[in-house]
């Protein structure tokens, strides 16, 4: 896949450095190191995982310093041991160490939503199902961690509220049942905006699938049996997606259901940083 | 403590809000949700915990639509159980639909991060320690990951790189040892930034007593008896600071030490969430 | 339609604002105006036409003055003749006289493109065929224009580049032909993205069909004979999309052949102002 | 005339890049164009014209991806005729296809206005009078419409509020005639900043002749007659501008009358676009 | 005059109160004021002089906190005593001490411009020539700058490089002279922007009154009898304006001359703030 | 020491240069300066002083036009006297003349602080007193303004309200006294604050010595001889800051008081520009 625009992750970077900038710059650097020093610098891992976040680094180093030299040895979805070297970096040692820090949360906090993408993927186990993520992702930091879940093997889910439509079980109620939501839903969605219910029961699914209109279904907090019952049932008229309560240890129960899509909100919200370092 | 300015904090939730409504907006509620239907929903816990973020979630609902009635039941800082109610929120139902997702990705991260703190102040089981956080937190949240962390009851530590001198491995080398480092340091530091050390031996720490200077010492990757050894050297004529592996189930032991701040990393960058939902 | 949220349309308003009003202000209206003076104005038509720029015209006129009284009579979408009210302003002389022009120029420009997509949506006589528009929208303005086409009876297409797939003629040349480029958008483009796929002749439609993994066909520049026989040969098995060259006069024959949408870059890149003033 | 400086352009133009984009970049792109191909394009015309905004095309392309190579075959203010070449670019052909619409929808734009404004340079046949626009331009693109108005051959008008001092027919009103508007407006106008009042009669003219401190007289919706005797009465005591319903067929007998400028709102708030193209 | 519109000066009020309460917010007050607790404070004078940024640092108090009652007792333009209230501030203490210094700098600095104006004026003892500034304003506080210069009596110059000509020495040089500059700048000034140009003789005051096409003469750096006799020279034919050297002490002899505007850098460069506190 | 980085800097810059090209960029080079037409420039002292916001010009005119050469020949923080040349410009003439002023503003203003914190520096002739500055910064200049004061020889003092805690008598007065206070502000600072309070009276400093808790004692407003009294009987318990009427002449005494640092607002808010000019 082509990378993402250097446009649209600049001002998430450039923030990011601001912030640890804070308002003054670096006044451990700035007091201590000589002007002028050069450094060479290892960014390693201390950890085996799936690599995300080698771009945003990069940039990282770059936007503080246009004259460090960065490379990228290991690039974005590699899998990676512990003790690889991922990047070097070459320049002004103030510089480096004034990045490091924005550069290892960025790179350890991708790599981690990367690394447990790739286990969730890896319990399917070559079947049907694809892992997917969810909204639930850091306030800001949606764009690199979406694209950390594609870098550890993952599939796109819509990027937020506007690019297609997700009925959920508050809507019905508000709509006034199924049959109305979905009326409304098509008749707004246009010809180039997917159509996505949730439904608890088998029951909610047979209203589903006779009124139409949908080319989605979310099969919510079902257990495997009656999932695999709502795939079953289902039979490819609609893509059907599971979600809630996907634990890792039951991925490959609910792969086995046949359903095309397992969608992980942990992915984004709970997976633990890679440890990363940079070694000079 | 009195609450963090909304002019601190608006910024940060209306480009949360941006980032979920996305370039065009709540495209299913928009679709769905009869104009000026109104609801009252709540923010209930799911799990047992240390709150955070309702500043933060009342403030996503406000700015999608002021007209919102938004009342805070338990505020940051309290200690609830599963079940809950945080916040009621009353209102046009698709105004709250489409600000649910970003008051509950803060809340929920923010409630994570104050009760894993909680979980450490409490392993200290009120000794001297007190336990605080790094730098290591996600980019773009650190004003409020740091209030997080003061929520759950720990301790502030420096914001960023210019407000205190923390010098670290990297800085001695390249300044050419810990004479010259700290010397270089107390020149530029100024009357009010203060300067920390970290030192990996009971030899460095030695310099650095030597060598005066320093506020704070930084007692970094010690195993426990090392670090009770430099606790014990240092006798009160700096404040000390451990950091480096400490997980939940070492706290005890090295409170023990007698050291008074320990840094902990995960709290900021491994906390998984607190559950939380929005119900109707 | 629920209106769009005031977040998403505040910067635009307040950057027009900022760009009429210069870097000083005003220069007349504070030299000539008496401070205090109150007024009341009326925002009437000179022309028939479909209004669009209600919501965005109010809020140009609070965001000057908070204290302004605006009453909207005629909300966005209505079909009005000339000489109607729209919009009621009372309140301050100088703020009303200050935000006038910005309030015309975006109320004008929007009104236009709802107005020139009700005769499209008129010629299509209540057959299946809808309008709609495409990306050649003013840059910046987008959010506004396509709610515009919507106000005017249109029906939405994507917003841009990432919230769907259109894989144009370029795109198919630079990926190796229609066999790869659909295998390749149906991989990465998860079950939330339609993917839709031009051409240009019955030849690429048939190799579309055989090789599947589209959503929506658009068949490009094509005479109406043509398009009939497009239209008959796809039968319901992808959704069609008309466009390139479709002039009003057109659009009688072009509904004729059965096609689902018809997309009309002239709403938005070359549709004159609805003429628009502000009465005192 | 030296170009405008790209410190000004550069963040409308990345505005618009983003707006295109959307969040999550060019899905299409991304997915079906294989990383690393390059690309030779070429911007034609599919129509004679004038030609604006290939300094802020090439910005676009430029901004998407810094090492595409651009190269401006007709700078603005050319005149071209259909099926000429404006600009070369080379390079990674998804940055390409990514900045096309972009580039498309200023330089279509732009040229649109250019154009137009050059159609009433020439209908006035070298008379004395000069064409001008109005504030009528689209929110947030004044700097380069107005810039495309001067590429067509027209004169400068204010920017805006602040840098002139135009009373209209409501100012007047408001401050309780002519004489006390003028006096006001003299007073607080400087001497750097012109001073222009609108009159709709010939008595409105003797007052602001007879009470001074107007550089500049507006002769607004007069017919031609009327507008005759105006600038005869005024005789180059004043600097003319005649403005209302200056439709391009009566340019030559407004012109005729010897008035110094007309301005004319169509320019830039109804020009078509300009029918440009990306060629492979 | 009517005030600046808020939504000129906001950015300018926000960005300084975000600078000063930096990343973290105001630690003391946040520390030690008693959540809840009230205020009410003065802003009072310490030193007579002319008042200017209370519109400014109302805004302060308000944008920190909403809730605060802020009564303006002298309003910008006033000429105050030493011991003077200017303003009353009521409500929450904490808001009141983060707002203060804010409010504090803006207003001392402002007022320092007021009051050096004043005294210029003062100077000029009802003589024909009004004072003014020049662009030699503080980075980003023009807006705010020139209004203090009309708070204390001045008149405006130009706002800043687009919305007047004034040609230099530098740019005479460049253009080959004073005729070819003269010609070039009206040839592209339009009929909305005046044209100035410096001379420093009257060798060139002559070839600048013999080219005609200026509406203002810099006479830049003479000595005072060389002014009066260029000002003597000109009779009427064109504004004149004298700069440089323009001492508080040399402008009774400089206003004899009968030039129209004096133009002082020091007004905005080198003015002494006015001693301003904030009492409880 | 380090130099800011860029990446702080260059907002500022840009947002500089943005205000003063105004909306519509520089009418007069463009006008009148031949394109293309090279310059080289010289930046030189009219008056000695010290140095400060060359870092800053330097970026000015890069900004403008990336192609300019720009050499500083007198680093920030040099002692210079009248008529050397700090920098030298080469390049494209009309980018030179537009950035010419925003780039004097900076270094003028800049050196100027930098120069009147020479000259304080000078008075304490070696002793062990500081030099230090307080808030009483330009709103937005603060970065620049306190790196003035370094560049000056001065000592740095908090950035603003969250870096360190200052508390002054309105904050004792609301917290119920000193002891409470001390109190609160200990228990908050955590171990990378340090905390100052401020006493008035050698009463205040007895109780500030008791109650302990504090870092920085800052003795404000007292006469020659309390200080002196104070500063001894502190002893080297506390860092002590002088503060209040600290004029140029009283340095010397003040100074022999023994104090550690004197902070001196005029050094930000009253400081006269440095002379400077820009000659081709």
């Amino acid at each position: 896949m082509t990378p993402l625009p250097s446009l649209l992750l600049e001002p998430l970077v450039r923030a990011a450095l601001a912030e640890d900038l804070g308002p003054a710059g670096d006044a451990t650097s700035r007091a201590v190191i000589p002007p002028g020093l050069r450094y060479a610098a290892r960014l390693n891992t201390r950890a085996p995982g799936t690599v995300s976040g080698m771009q945003v680094a990069a940039m990282a180093f770059r936007l503080l310093d246009p004259a460090l030299e960065v490379r990228t040895l290991r690039p974005d979805g590699s899998q990676v041991s512990a003790g690889e070297t991922l990047m070097q970096i070459e320049g002004d040692a103030a510089a480096i160490l004034s990045a490091e820090r924005v550069a290892l949360n960025f790179a350890g906090r991708l790599s981690g939503i990367a690394t447990l993408t790739a286990a969730f993927v890896a319990a399917t186990a070559g079947a049907n199902a694809r892992i997917t993520c969810t909204r639930k992702t850091t306030p800001g930091l949606r764009l690199v961690e979406k694209q950390a879940v594609l870098d550890g093997g993952g599939s796109p889910h819509r990027y937020g509220l506007s690019d297609a439509i997700l009925i959920k079980d508050n809507h019905i109620a508000a709509a006034g049942g199924i049959i109305p939501v979905l009326r409304a839903a098509r008749a707004q969605a246009g010809h180039m905006r997917r159509v996505e219910i949730e439904v608890d029961t088998l029951d909610q699914l047979e209203t589903v699938l006779a009124t139409g209109g949908a080319d989605v279904v979310l099969l919510d907090n079902m257990d495997t049996d009656t999932l695999a019952r709502a795939v079953a049932r289902v039979n490819g008229a609609l893509v059907t997606e599971a979600s809630g309560n996907m634990r890792l240890e039951r991925i490959a129960e609910v792969t086995a259901t046949g359903v095309d899509y397992i969608s992980v909100g942990a992915l984004t919200h709970s997976a633990p940083v890679l440890d990363l370092g940079l070694d000079f």
